[in-house]
């Protein structure tokens, strides 16, 4: 197989663009000036960039993990809004060194995470760079629904989480330690499976904040509560914590709680609802917005340990 | 000035937000999981990467200069299909070892290229990196219009230009080589200046097909015989020649002619139009889609000198 330095960006393109999703909601797919879609209501955009050996090691991940964990991570974003993903614009900076195998391997991920919700690529960029870098944009619509922000949340809302939490803290701590205890939780941290629709479903049943929890529960508890101005007060024998957590944490004497509170990265959701709302399937309740205080309390205390920032301290 | 790595990403972004141009489009700005934007008839949404020592060099180009640049181009792409671009998001990877300054005057160099226009900066994301990248997607709306193609030349139409030509290539050559012959055309090169809004007044021009002039004229002139399955043949004495590129060009015994056929950059327009078409103001027609040949011709000849590629080959 061919470098990409070798190829040339026309003919790499040419290349990539067959193995991407598409939607039939793309007036215009990829290879013009821009894209053209036509939207259910309003548009509900989100980015992130995933920067090699930062969010992912490709020591780690296949093209094809990147890929799919790039596209999922985005596809949660507009499902924490309550809104519907359309489609994606993704850009690539890649070393020229690198295997063309490896950018086409990218796109099938991406089609992987993309093509069971309908969702598609419609456009992008590509550029050499020395580190890889993957920058995604997701498009989805509101279809008459209102979003829900993270600034709603109101005295007595019960807050849930929309998954099991930790799945990928364990899947993270095997890697980093050079430990196989559990594929599982492997698969979950280079492939996170939230369930995209949760988010939908929580606005239907009249969430009033939402969002995805990417950081570390704690973290994003924090963010939320500080954007209500209220206080949330969680118990923790309340979470749900992924079963492969304690199948690894036993082994290696770490609190399955602690990778559940602070892990980040399972992409499930978090949400406040009206108080006795009945919460749509796969919703766990975890605790209550207080008015005592503005910020989070875990069985009654301020938490100590936090989760993930993209700059860390040295 | 601290450094990035010092202050956090919660905290970088809480001073780089504040910086960032606003439209009134938004019905939610950036700080939650999506931004929510409100749009007059289909989405027209467009994508670049921008690689330090690739599309710029921090010695050449102040962050402000890489913001401004960023926008512009994107805008442009939007303008290419006959859109009204209405928002950026952006995507920013860069050393911990940046001065904040550095981010802070990027989201300056964004805002005065989108300020002027109503464009609002609504969402993106940043992370530490190894070198600076910048992903930009743009999004437009149709407002009703017909989105113009690369695709819809057809025999006879006039093919013409939305502004002079070679400019950028004149101040790139300038920089490469350590000369400061003249100070307009490094300016245009950059911070390219293409009049957003030709694209619009095409389109309602009857314009058949259009791209931006990205990677020089003569390249994007074949990409446009290619997508729309015609020939090209343009005479090179009516190709606008911008006047900072005489200047230089005649220091440097280089053609001026060259740059303005392949030096790309410049980010004007290239459309074409039925016979007889009166084009609108600014617009310089350069030649004719003839049914000879699939390809380019300048003044009767194949031409041999192309433009840019991402991916020199070493």
């Amino acid at each position: 197989m061919p470098l990409i330095g070798d190829v040339g960006e026309d003919a790499l393109i040419a290349l990539f663009s067959p193995r991407l999703p598409t939607t039939t909601s793309a007036l215009l797919g990829p290879g013009d000036d821009a894209a053209v879609l036509s939207l259910k209501g309003d548009l509900v955009v989100s980015s992130d960039v995933l920067v090699q050996d930062r969010h992912f090691r490709r020591e780690w991940s296949t093209a094809a993990d990147v890929g799919y964990r790039a596209a999922m991570q985005n596809l949660a974003d507009i499902d924490a809004m309550g809104a519907v993903p359309v489609a994606l614009q993704v850009t690539l900076a890649v070393p020229p060194s690198t295997d063309v195998e490896w950018v086409l391997e990218f796109a099938d991920g991406l089609r992987e995470a993309c093509e069971p919700l309908g969702v598609g690529v419609i456009g992008g960029d590509i550029s050499g760079s020395r580190e890889i870098s993957v920058s995604i944009t997701a498009l989805g619509e509101t279809r008459g629904r209102t979003p829900v922000r993270r600034s709603g949340a109101r005295i007595n809302n019960v807050v849930a989480v929309s998954g099991p939490l930790g799945a990928a803290m364990a899947g993270f701590h095997q890697l980093e330690n050079g430990l196989r205890i559990d594929s599982e939780s492997i698969d979950l941290f280079l492939r996170p499976q939230p369930r995209i629709g949760a988010g939908v479903e929580a606005c239907d049943a009249r969430a009033t904040a939402m969002m995805d929890i990417s950081d570390g529960l704690v973290t994003d508890l924090a963010r939320l509560a500080l954007a209500s101005g209220i206080g949330i007060a969680i118990e923790s024998a309340r979470v749900p914590i992924h079963p492969s957590v304690a199948r690894v944490a036993g082994q290696v004497v770490a609190s399955p709680l602690d990778w559940a509170l602070t892990g980040g990265e399972d992409h499930h959701l978090l949400a406040t609802f009206p108080p006795r709302t009945e919460l749509p399937g796969g919703w766990v309740p975890i605790g209550l917005v207080t008015r005592e205080h503005e910020g989070v309390e875990v069985d009654g205390k301020v938490p100590t340990r936090w989760g993930w920032d993209h700059f860390p301290r040295a």
